[in-house]
Formats: structure tokens, sequence, C-alpha cells
């Protein structure tokens, strides 16, 4: 292991030269007119694995290609699988970068660029760690696996086929995924816990078309009321979500949990700061951290009705939708929300209106057992490279290809996360900490050090 | 009289390509993009003054100009002034017209396009009456003035200071204004009674910016569940609105306006057809026509938060807003209901939530006597033209400028609506019918003659 170290650290520069060339490459997967750059991409990934000596593999899907690679067998011992994706969110708005999105940009440490964090840097850092011991020791003391996707910005729509379809070829004992975040600067974390989703989008129709306020007011239903009552229904004022049966399934937060989240270095005020209100609210009983992580919610994410120009228009109108969703914490399932929403609203329709329930996509959330033995692993190559132990975290946030992922292969997920929380994932001026970066390609280095010291176990 | 009779039925063609050259102006008064072609309409009003002899004005205001007109003083008869407006509301949704808003089309007898209705084509019909008196005898039995503005779609805002400010200059005995539609095909109406109107822009802010409903959403209030949720409070289950003392000053229904509603040829199972709905709802105890006539209502007449856009995306808005609108009966006073609703909502505004409440404008209800001389004459004139003697209803929406010439001038206003229900007044596909404009301008011409004959009143 001493070798590795010192060869991750000895070629600083030349891995933040290969990330510069990664960042170059206008991956953007949803921009069709990109497609080159996106196939290039695939392509480079691939090349740093035939640089080691491995031979990848070019899959294609029907939409952007897989780079697959593996090192060698090492019988008896685990087989981890590296998940990743070098395909980036599109720049837009250009004019708010401070250095063009696809120029990576060093600045006070952080390198500048779409993709930065999200997720070609750290993806990278896994293939570095391979690198390092390839290139120094000469073989792994594991088999590891890499599956690098370029759709993860677009739903990852032909990834879960291809799961179902080469479990074999993908079998392993643990998945490791970096496409997140540190607690803090400082503060390493290994988030253990999603929350699943289930989005829907209510349509009410009323009138045949708009109509005029004054002359019909009054007479009939107008949609965008019955939207307003039938959404304000779905929650109390204690911000209970009141779907009969909603909460049946709902694995509890246990006290150790609520312990460990109080005693994370942050505070309420500290929040409020970061999203700019003045004071918060949500389910009753629970912290804003509980409500974020380990409870399921109601979001409306988008309204629509009648005229939204300037100024007035006196009109009644014909329409009214509603985009919004729930966050799912294990053990809800999608499917039994689904029905007992679709119950729901319908009693709540009023005289005179037409109800659409349109159910866009579900997840169930998920939660990774703290007493995995790689979840310890991933403790000691973190606390090695970092130089103190990670705090264990939920995301309040859905990676629906990690269900996939622990459904299909029955391997533990380790979502070890190299970035922060500013990094301005999705946004404008996107970075990546460069010393995160290396310090990165140390603990999945140290990683499979960890794992290889574990007792054998069935795959 | 017969002279003025035979030109309005010789120039039916000359009216109508009249009225085809007004409706393919663009004049949207809510659009700024659009003020040049508001400008062109109101030239045009001019223009067809200047035709008939007369010396029209443009009188520039703050926002777009008004066109006065007058014929020569009659010395001992009364005088009447038409009002009406050249503006037109926004024709969104521009997808939901036959044919385009701004390229009229006759079918079925029925000339289409924005504006037909209200009010470029009632408004036509006293021009192209006095234009048929002008033409024939060379004069008018009374004096007739004209003011035809241009911002009656979005308020009016300068009018009623004009109005005031040039109290000798418009000084009438009878305010005319063809701006509503008859009760029926073939059922002339004088309306008697128009709803006011208080018309609001609820703006809820929460976090400074979007934020990821995954990672966020629990913690804080989401402002589209708040607007919901205070748009909701709005209402009881029972169609009442809860803003205190909303009602306290409401000219209850007498029992005979209750009777003679009910004998009116019309049901609600039309009613219900004609807007393309299955059942109707509104305050509980009215009739859906008393609820539209003389009872006040709530309407949201917008919309707008979040991701309006295709599918899904995980959204929590920093915004969202809606644009309401109380109908007003007399004796409400808009004053006092926005000082209540203002109060009603911030108490009801949720922690983490900005809440702004626009004002955007405010009229009272109007109710005005069967018993005035000058209503007498509208009914002759109108018995005369149609061939049967109008029925006497109210109209749920608001002319706030009734207000203001009611008030300013001390004149009895008569309503003398030629549209049809159905006309589709601020909505896709609006019509006005050929033959109720030709109709009206007779009755239009006629009302003069009756006018004259009525015993010389005090100015």
């Amino acid at each position: 292991m001493q070798e590795v170290t010192r060869y991750i650290q000895t070629h600083r520069d030349d891995f933040e030269r290969d990330l510069a060339d990664l960042l170059r490459i206008a991956s953007v997967s949803a921009d069709s007119r990109q497609n080159s750059e996106t196939r290039r991409a695939a392509e480079w990934v691939a090349g740093q694995f035939k640089q080691c000596g491995l031979a990848p593999e070019i899959i294609p899907t029907a939409g952007h290609p897989l780079v697959y690679a593996e090192t060698p067998a090492v019988p008896g011992k685990p087989v981890a699988l590296v998940y990743g994706h070098y395909d980036v969110q599109p720049p837009e708005p250009l004019d708010e970068w401070i250095t063009p999105p696809f120029e990576p940009t060093v600045r006070n440490g952080n390198i500048h660029a779409r993709g930065a964090t999200d997720d070609k840097g750290q993806m990278l850092t896994h293939v570095k760690g391979v690198e390092a011991w390839l290139n120094s020791v000469g073989k792994l003391p594991i088999q590891v696996k890499f599956l690098i996707e370029g759709e993860e910005e677009v739903g990852s729509v032909n990834l879960a086929p291809f799961v179902e379809r080469h479990r074999e070829k993908l079998a392993c004992n643990a998945i490791v995924i970096s496409d997140s975040s540190q607690f803090a600067p400082g503060v390493p974390a290994i988030t253990y816990g999603l929350r699943g989703i289930a989005y829907y989008e209510l349509k009410l129709r009323g009138p045949k078309q708009d109509l005029h306020s004054g002359t019909f007011g009054g007479a009939i239903t107008n949609p965008a009321g019955a939207l307003a009552t039938m959404l304000a229904a779905l929650k109390d004022a204690d911000g209970r979500i009141q779907v009969p049966g909603f909460y049946d399934e709902v694995l509890p937060l246990t006290d150790r949990e609520r312990a460990e989240y109080r005693a994370l270095p942050t505070t309420e005020e500290q929040f409020m700061q970061s999203v700019g209100v003045d004071g918060m609210f949500g389910e009753a009983g629970y912290t804003a951290l509980e409500r974020r992580w380990a409870r399921p919610t109601c979001d409306i994410n988008g309204l629509t009705s009648g005229y939204q120009g300037e100024w007035a228009k006196t009109v009644l109108p014909a329409r009214a939708s509603a985009k919004f969703s729930f966050r799912l914490v294990p053990n809800q399932d999608p499917k039994k929300i689904s029905a007992a929403l679709q119950k729901f609203l319908e009693a709540r329709v009023p005289p005179g209106i037409q109800m659409e329930l349109v159910d866009h996509h579900g997840a169930p959330g998920i939660v990774i057992s703290l007493d995995s033995p790689y979840m310890r692993a991933a403790t000691g190559a973190i606390s090695a490279a970092f130089g103190r132990p990670p705090v264990f975290v939920r995301e309040g946030g859905s990676i629906p290809i990690v269900n996939t992922f622990s459904r299909q292969l029955g391997a533990d997920v380790l979502l070890l996360g190299w970035g922060q929380n500013d990094d301005n994932t999705h946004s404008p001026n996107e970075k990546f900490n460069l010393n995160d970066y290396h310090l990165g390609t140390l603990a999945s280095a140290c990683l499979w050090e960890e794992i290889s010291r574990l007792p054998p176990t069935k795959q």
C-alpha cells in the first residue's frame, strides 16, 4: 500500500492534467448536437483503462454508450463494482459562468468546469486509484469492475435493462458510487440512505374553455380554486400528509440515528441562512435534518393555470394543473401510494370538474445497513485517507439506479461522496476541490486494500 | 327616421367591412409590444368620425389615448354620451383559435376575432348609427358625445381622472354603453346592474432560489404549497367567502328580483351545456343566475409556480403567485375589502414565506333605477329595432367606469348589450353576430330619436 500511496502523491500533476482533459469534452447527454463530444468522453474513459493495461469495452445502447472495464479476478476475495457517469448537465445559463464551462480553470484550489464534481472528477478518483495500484504494485488485491455510463443526466434509461441482462458480468459484493458530497469541508461522509420518489401531475378540467370571470364567476367550480383546495388537503396544519395509509410502512428513525444527527456540526440557523429563509416548517415532531433525510414529504413542483402574463386578466380558467411529488422513505411502496393518492383525490373532485392524475415515475427509498462489513471497510479507507472517520448521513434526493443495483445485484451500495455541498452541481460555476480529488483517489485505493482483508464471501 | 333606417339597411356591407378593418388591429392594451397597434386603433376610430364630418380629438393619457367626438349641440334637447373601448384582451391561448384572432372570419353569420363583441363591434354600432343620421338626414335630433378609450381591459386607470377633470365637456343626461349581452338570441336585454371587482395578485417568496426538492423538501415551507393553502382558505365548503366582514354591506336580492329571474326563459341544464360542465357549484342558498348577477364571488384567474414544462423536474420553487379577484355587488366597498383581505392573508403566511399582495384595481357594483325616462326611451328604441321589448337583467362582470360616470356626471347609465352570452368574450374564438351588429346600429339610431321626444331636462 505504501507504493500505491507514493504513486498517488507523486502523480498529482498528471491526475489534474487528465481531469482537465476530460472536463474539456462537452459531453452534454441531453443535447444531441453534442453527441460526438459525448462519444469522445466515452472513448477518453476507455483510453484511461487501456493505459493501465486493461481491456475496456465501449458498449453501445439505444442512447449513449457504456464503458466497462475490469481488473483481473482475485480468487477467494470479494469483488467491487464502481459505477459513475461521464455525461454532464447542460451548462446553461452560460452568461453566469465566471470562466467558460468547458475550459477548466483552477481558482482557490478548486477546478471549475461543468462536470467537475458531477461526476467526472469524482468518478476519475476510482480510475486513478486503480491506475496507482497497477502502475506501482502491478495488480489489485481484489477484483474491481467499472461501469461508467453516459446517460445519468437524462434518466439512465438504458442502464437498468443492461444491468438486468448482465447480472453475471456485473456480479459483485459491493457497489461503489462517488456522486455526492461530504458533510462539510474536512468532514467526509458516507451516505447510507436515499429517499425514493413518487412524482405526479394533477390535471383538472372545468368548462370547455376559458370563461369571463365576471359573467360566469360564482356559477361553476373554478378549476384553479379546486386545485388549490385539493392540494391544500394533502397536508394538515402540522405538515402531516393526509393520504390514508401514507405513513403505514414508513421505517421509523432509530434513537441512534436521531442522536447521531443531533451531534452533526450544523445548526438550523446555518441552514436557514444558506437557503435564504427566515423560518422553517415541516412535519411536527422532527428536526429539519430528520425531515430532509428520513421522513417522507410532499412538495409542489409546479403550478399552471389561467393568465400568467403581466397585469390582470379576468378569466375563469378552463384548466389548472400541478406537478407534485412525494419523497418516500423505506419501506414505502410507490405503487401503493399512487393507488391511495388516486382514491384520496377522486373523493375530493368538486362538481363540474374532470380530474386526471398522471403518475410520472416512482422509486422506493433505500437504507444500507451500517453493520455491513463493506461499510466498515469504507470507514477505514476514508479514515486513512482523510485523517478522520466519516459521519453517516442520508440524502433527501433519489438516485434511482441505486435501487436497480441493490435489487439486481444483491450487493451493498457504498455512496462515498468526495464533493462539497456548495459545488454548484447542475448550476453555473460547478467546481471540485483538487485536494478532495486527491484524497478521494487515495481513499479509493485504500478501499480495495480494506476490502481484501474481509473474510471471503459467497458471490 | 325612415332615411336613417334605409341608410343602415343599404350600408350593411360597408359597415361589415369597416368592422373587419378595426378587428385586424391587434390593440392589446395589456401588451406593451402592441403599443403601436393600440395607437393605430385609436387613430382608426378617430378616422371614422372625420369621415362623418365631425372633428374628433385624440387625447393623450399616461397610457393609451382617448378618442373624443361630438355632434352639434341641439338646444333644449337632452345630451347623450356614448362610451366604448377600442382596446382588447390578450388573445392567448393562441392554439385554441380556429382562425387567427386578428384575422376576422365570418362563419354562420358571426364574425370571429378578438374584440368582435368586446367591444369593437358593439362600440361601432353607435358610430355607424350617427354616421347614418349625418349621411342621410344631415344632423342628429339630440347632441351625442363619444368617449372611446383604450384601457378598458387594463382597468381604465387614466379614464376616471379625465372624467373628473372634464365634467363640463362630458356633461350629459344619459350615458349609453354597449359592452354586454342580450339575454339570449332574439331576446334583447337592458342591463340594470353590474358587479364590481377587486383584483389582486398574491406573490409568495420562499428560499432565495429554486432548490432541489429531494435534498431540501420537508425542511422549509414550499411557496406553492403555501399558496394553495392560503387560497383554499378564502372559501368554506359552502362556497362562502371567509374574509371577515366581506358580506356586511351586500345589498340583498329583493323578492321581486328573485321572482323575475325565475321567470326568465333559461334553465340550469342549458347553462351547464353551454359552458361544458356536468355539475355546478357556488354559494349555498342561491340559484346560479343569482350567484352570477347579484352575489359576490371569488375566482382564481391565474396560478404560476415552479416547473411548468414537459415531464418532471424535481424543483422546490422559490416563488409562487396567484392572480385572483372578487366580484362585488352594491354596496360593498373595494377599499374596505382590500384592507380586510390583506389582514386575512397576513394572518396565514407560514414560516419562511414573504408575502406581497398587489391590489391591481377595484370598483364597486352598481344598480340603475328601472324608472328612469332614459330607460323607457331605450326600451322603445330596442323594441323598434329588434321587434320585441327587452328583458331587464344584471351582469356579473364589471364596467368600473360606469361608477365613475354615474358619480361624476350624475346621468343615467343605459347598458344596452348587443352581444350574446356565448360570444367567447375574453376567450378563444370570440365572435359577434352580424345581424345583431346591424340591429344594434338601428336601435342606436332609434335611441336618439326616442330621447329627442323626452321633455327637456336640466343638465
